[in-house]
Formats: C-alpha cells, sequence, structure tokens
C-alpha cells in the first residue's frame, strides 16, 4: 500500500451558511475545519427568498472580524447551487457543522444530494463543542431583539451589532 | 488571510471499528476518507469483552483485501483508548461513518470524550451512500448464520468467509 | 444534611404557550404542574409575529374556563422575553408539556437560553399523558376548518368557539 | 382563583438511578432539583441483575460526599418498583435527568408506566447542563479503565476511587 | 380459526400527498402499495393556502403518466379533510411513505388524528427504497430552480416539465 | 387503468414477534391488520439465544386466547429467516407495529433487509394506538417481576400468567 499517488496536496474545503449573524458556534467549527483542511472557504449564502437581519456584506464582514485569526481561511458568499461554487473554487469537500439531532436529517439530505450532483465533491461533518449544542442565529435573533444578553452566544463585536440594529428609533 | 503557517502537510485520519467482519458500508467510507485525507489508518477495535465472529487477524486480512485498491490507506489494530492509538500513529483527525439516526449520539458522545481526553484530536462524520444506510456488520451476520444471501451487503470474499464460518459440520 | 435552609416555600412556575386555543393535552399539563408546585401562571405569549386564530383576550378566557377549577392557577399573558416576564411574577420555575419527540430539541433550546439569560429559572419538562401524545393546536384547527369533529380533543366550550370561528358567512 | 386549598407544604421528590459512580451530570440535576423541590431523595438502584463496578454502600458514599453542600437532600437505596419506594419515602415527584435525545424514550416508557402503576405520582425531567450532554457512568468507566483522565466528567474524589478501581494488581 | 368471514373483498387504499411534482420516490411507494392492496386511489392535495409549482392538473397528469403501468392504481384530487375523501372513495386504508426520521412524528401525529376522525379507517405506512430516502420535492424543486440536474430523482418528463418551469423568460 | 390484472386475491401477511408476552398493544396490531389483509399469520420467533421468560408453547397459547375473536388470524412459530417463514406460508406482505420512535430504525434496517433477500416480500407497518405507545413486553415483565399491577397492559389471562411465574416458591 506504498505510495499515495493521486492524493491531492491540499484540500480545500468549502463551509458554507448563512450566517446571519455569525454565532460562537460556527467560530468553533471554522476553527475546527481550518486544521483539519489546509484552505477553508467560508460562504455565505445569499438567498432573496429567506429574510435576513443582515445583508450579504454585512454578514462577510462580521465573519472576516470574527475569523481573522484563521489564516488559511477566506470569505465568499454565493448564491445559486453550493456544489457549483465548490467547483468554482477547486473545493473537494464541503464542511457542515452538526449541532444536534435537528440538523441531522436535513444535513444527509443535502449531502446526499450534493454528492449526485456535485461529482465526487464529499461532506463532511464535524461536531460543535457542547455548549454551543443548541446555539443558533435564529435563537440569538430573538434574544437581542428583546433586549436579551447574548453575550457568551456571539462574539463581542456581533452582540454591538445587533444591539444596534433592534435599537428602538427615536 | 495570507500564509496558511503551521497547517499541517499530510494529515493523517484513523478509522475505527470492530469491522466483524467488513461491509460494503466500511469500504463506502474508506473510499471518501481517503480521498479527503492524506493518510488513513484503519483501526480494528480488539475488545476482549465482546464476543466477535472472526479473530483480528482475519479482520485485518479481509479489510487488506477490500481496501487493497487504496494506495494511502493501512491496517491496524488496537485495544485501550483510541486517542492513544490516533497519537501513537501521528494522527490528527478521527474518521466515523455516520448511517443513520441510531448511531448519532453515541457517535457525538464518542466525539465529545475524546475531544476532552485527546488533546486537540478531531472527529469528522461522513455519510455513508443510501444504499447503506440500514446496513451492519450485526444484521449480516444475523442473515449469514441461516444461509441468507449476503451479496450486496459485503464484499464476494467477505461472503464466502461468512458461509465458511456458518457451514453446518459433518 | 439536616434543616432545608434557603429552601422557598411557595415554588411559582409559569407555564407559557400560545394556546391558540387551549387543547386537553394543555389541561392535563397545567393538572399536573398545579399539583406540584404552589402556585403556577399560566402564560399566553403575545406574538404579532405569528398569525394567530384566536385573540389574547379570546385565549385567555377560554383557558380560564378551562382551568377554573384548579385553585392555585392564574392566567396572564405577556411578550418579550419569557425570563423577564418570569421575573416579574416572581417565578423560579418554567414549566413546559413535552409531547414527543419533536418537541424535544426546540424545548432543550429554549432551556439552555433561558438558563443562560434566565439568572437561575430552572425549566421542568412534565410528559403529556400518552392520549394527548400527538395533540397540537394546529392540527386541532386544521380538522376544524374543514368541518371535522374535535371532541376529545379540545374542552367543549373550545370546540364550540372554534365551530363558530370557522361557520361559513351567509 | 383564590386560595391554593390541598396544594401539599413541601414537596418530595425521588432522584433514582444506578449512580455507578455518580457523575457531574447528576450532581448538576441533584443541585437544580433541589432549588425546586422542598426534599429530595437520591435513591441508588440496587439491582443484582446488572454488574456494577461499585458496591452499593460505595455509590452511596461517594453520592454522600459530592451532595453533602445540599442541605435538603438525602441518599438511600432501593430495589423493586420505584413506585413503591417513592410512596414510602412520602415522595410526589420522581426527578429524572434528560440529556439527549437517547434517554429520551425510555424516560418516557418508565414515566408513562410509572403514572400509571403509582396512583398520582408525577415525573419531572430536568435538562442536564450542556457541558455534560454527553457524559454517562458507562463512558467514564471506560476511561478510566483504560487509564484515561476523568477529571471534570466527575468530582475529583470519584475520579480517585475510580483510579483506585482499575488499579493494575502487583 | 376457521372462515373469515366479514373481511373485506378487495381493500382500496388512498395515497395522499401534495405530488409537486412526482419523484421517484413517490412512484415506489406506488407500485409497492398496488402490490399490496387490490386498488389504489393516487389522492392530489389541492392547498390553496401552500403556493404550489405545479397546478392540480399539471401534477395530476404527471402522476398519471408515471403510474400508467399500473392498472390498479387510479389518480384523484381533494381539498378539505383525507377522511372524508376516502369515505367518499370506499377506502379503508391510507397509505404514507416513510422516509426518514423526520417523517415520523408527523405522520403519526396524522395517523392519529385519522384515526380518531375517520371511524375505522387503517393507516398503513411502506418504507421508500434507500436510495430515494432523503429525496423530496421540495429538494428537487430547488436543484432544477439552479438549472441542477434531477435525473435519478424524478421521472423523465418531470425532469423535462421542471426545466420548462425553470427556463429564463426572454 | 382498466382491469387490476395480476392483483392478488387475498393477501396474506405475517405479523412476527417474541410475544414473551402478547401485550395489548400486539393485539391492536393484530386485530389492524386482521382488517387490512385477508389472512394474518402471527409468527412467534423461537430464538433460543435471547432468554424468553415463556416457551415458545407458552406464548402461542396465549396468543390463541389472546385473538382467538379474529377469524382470519393465525399463531405459528419459526426459527431461522422471517422472509423463508414468510414465502413457505405464501404471504406476500410483513406487519410491524411501530410504536414509537426507537422501533424505527431497527425496523427500518429489518425492512431494507428483507426487501433485498425477500424476492419481492413487503413490510407494512402500522401505528400501535397511543395508550399502547410506550408499552413493551419487557417493560411489562418487569414490572409484574416486583408484584407490580399489569392490568390495563396485557390481556387477563397473560396478567394469571405472569403472577403464576413471578409467585414466590414456598
Amino acid at each position: 500500500m506504498g505510495l499515495a499517488m493521486g492524493v491531492i496536496d491540499v484540500v480545500t474545503a468549502v463551509y458554507p451558511g448563512s450566517f446571519d449573524p455569525v454565532t460562537n458556534g460556527h467560530v468553533d467549527i471554522a476553527e475546527r475545519a481550518s486544521k483539519v483542511f489546509g484552505r477553508v472557504v467560508v460562504a455565505v449564502l445569499n438567498n432573496p427568498a429567506k429574510d435576513a437581519l443582515f445583508t450579504v456584506d454585512e454578514r462577510t464582514e462580521m465573519l472576516a472580524t470574527a475569523l481573522g485569526h484563521l489564516p488559511n481561511v477566506e470569505i465568499a458568499h454565493f448564491s445559486g447551487l453550493l456544489v457549483d461554487f465548490a467547483r468554482q473554487h477547486g473545493a473537494q469537500v464541503i464542511v457542515r457543522g452538526l449541532r444536534a439531532l435537528s440538523d441531522f436529517e436535513y444535513e444527509f439530505q443535502m449531502a446526499s444530494v450534493n454528492r449526485k450532483i456535485g461529482g465526487g465533491i464529499e461532506t463532511v461533518f464535524m461536531m460543535t463543542a457542547n455548549e454551543y449544542a443548541f446555539l443558533s442565529s435564529s435563537m440569538v435573533k430573538e434574544v437581542a431583539r428583546f433586549g436579551g444578553c447574548v453575550r457568551g452566544f456571539v462574539p463581542d463585536h456581533v452582540a454591538r451589532r445587533l444591539a444596534e440594529k433592534f435599537r428602538p428609533a427615536r
């Protein structure tokens, strides 16, 4: 089983999501992925059909700040099919964070479809740290909307952005 | 985000299991892992507390035949803690196949514990192909025990070994 | 382990929900909670973002009729964060009914967040009686909308209110 | 809804388990229960049919040390039906910790049966803190058996007891 | 146990769904049902509250083409309560495909309600073939919307209809 | 879609299980199956590898009493592969009761394997009535072992047999 011929030199992984906004759970997955894969492209989904709190530019900017300490991580955005984006960026792998059970089947459905239409792109799942197991962007927005404290859920600069968004107009 | 300093050159992944015997689902995961990681060590768990049908040597031999086409895959066996084995083999990653829901929580428990006691070893999950989603070594043995056909569930040479094991003595 | 110093005299529990409308499953949980906790505040969520069939006043009135036999149960309504409401009413405990699996992760996410932002408020789960395990307000409304019989799913006075709501205009 | 006639003065809760040995997750649930219920009886199940690592006396002693800071908590042990034990100790409530999904259905089955045969005893579920969501006595024993570090999983005095149990004989 | 008195001669089963559009998974379930039941009525749900891609007529036509090889299968459509439709068509059985876990609880809730309001109509579940376990009409539409290939997911004539729907206007 | 050529006249279904002992949940499924299928063979699994409380003869006898009111139901027993038994009895269908989530994946695994090795035998699932959703033979035996009341869980004649089994010897 000698030489590993044909094994790619640097594996590029895409880590896609809405990141509306990035949470500490997302940061955790990005950090893990950056240790395992040579290059990680964090890909912000631009989905016009879904109401977002932050624009794609705001989300990208918050991600850049939150992940600036990871040298092999880039931020990009996409609309359309994820596998098309992955191919355009030379990625062989899609990374997804699995929190808890509720993610499981949707993620499997996506991975199954992406395998069929993606021509050899593999999906790998990484497990969110326990303390973020029940954390989601939606929950964070719900808490922030009513003035609750979101420290510990998101990076501090994101907490400030959330407070600005929900600050009552005068 | 400049240079990927500190990113490891070749990532070694351990793919542990009982492999009693190896199924087509295991082969599928090993093939996927070999495309994503530079080096994959398939690690046969030697668990004296659990009755196995095949010896560790038989299981290793069947794996070697089933995975011989994958140049960057090695077979080994271990007892004791998986994270100790991983460290000894210079692995940074543990690969686990997720079939269906039933695996989910046990796998998460293991990944959570291995992270705490493993000092930085990451677990990644890969999804078994749909056609193997409900396949397990136990089920294969149960079918073979009563003379049922296990083609499609395991490699042909494993099917022959199963038939020999369960052939009625004269 | 002598004296139970510092243990509160009467534990107040909040039982929150949309109650649009109250079902026999809700009544069941309120009855159980009223046996375990000294004071139970049933809290109707006033969520302008979600289309409700009944107004908060109608829902409160139906709850008052359905739970009138429970002397230590009060009805109130709230918008905003549940933990703020709980603090204002001197509650130490949030009660949630667990029906089946589908509730599980959402409830855990809520309980996890409420613990972090709630400063010591505990969530306890009580199990709905088997016969109500698959009962929900949405399903009841769906059946009533098409003239199906909802006896057994909701108290009789609620069944009448549903029939009035969906009675075809002449 | 005036006076809370008939509401019991001090609610006694039973918190049953094998506790072989007590983990930080068990301690967490006992602490939460002691804040919500006037009196908590931690009940060690003596099940001769199941191989235990520690004797009932050892388990009781470790629990007493781990929970000594909770004045309204007592330790006891039982065999036979839990509802019989609860009745003998004047308990109205059974407390169970829910970790993750895997507990869910077994716990519901038990709660459902205990309600039918228990004559009015209610089961309430409390959620383990996120960091203990994937922690179990079995996993702790498995790690300790092979010399892995169990700090963070169990109280320190339990870690020492585990080390003694698994220390190789000379 | 003698004569099977009172057992119905030909069992009629209703197989309801949105079928927007029919997938290979739906075809698979219809084929299985047609082998087990004497007569199968595939019933297209006309739900004005839910945005459909195809009209009821288009969906019916695609089903007729996809299931034309099954002599004991008819296509119909309905709005209102499924049990009313079933009774009007002399059906004793509702057939539902179970894919994976995500269907489970919703299906059980429906079956439970339909039993109560349906006066003796039984629901039976059939398991989709593994290769369709993660297939859904929504996913197919999502892929087709962005020009992805849906061969293998739907019959060819449906793939053509999807391509027409999403063809950019000039 | 004219004539239903080739559709079988009387569908025979096998309902397999350990039935150690038969519970009211089993009776419920057998009754439902007997309404949907022309002939139902209840098949007692004779598994020497698993300790049973009752012999196959005792289990068969209890089933015969419990299901005596169903004219199109027969009782038999088998060892070996279920699909072989089904073929020998001319059955086209295997019936399984789905209680709750815990059954789900095991049942799907079995159904998937039986389809592959069974040459066209279909598995259909029927849903146990809500009140039996958390009922199992094991739980019933556990309650009976300690003298708890099992009325409502099993037919009365089975309750008597359980009491005899666990009556203390003098």
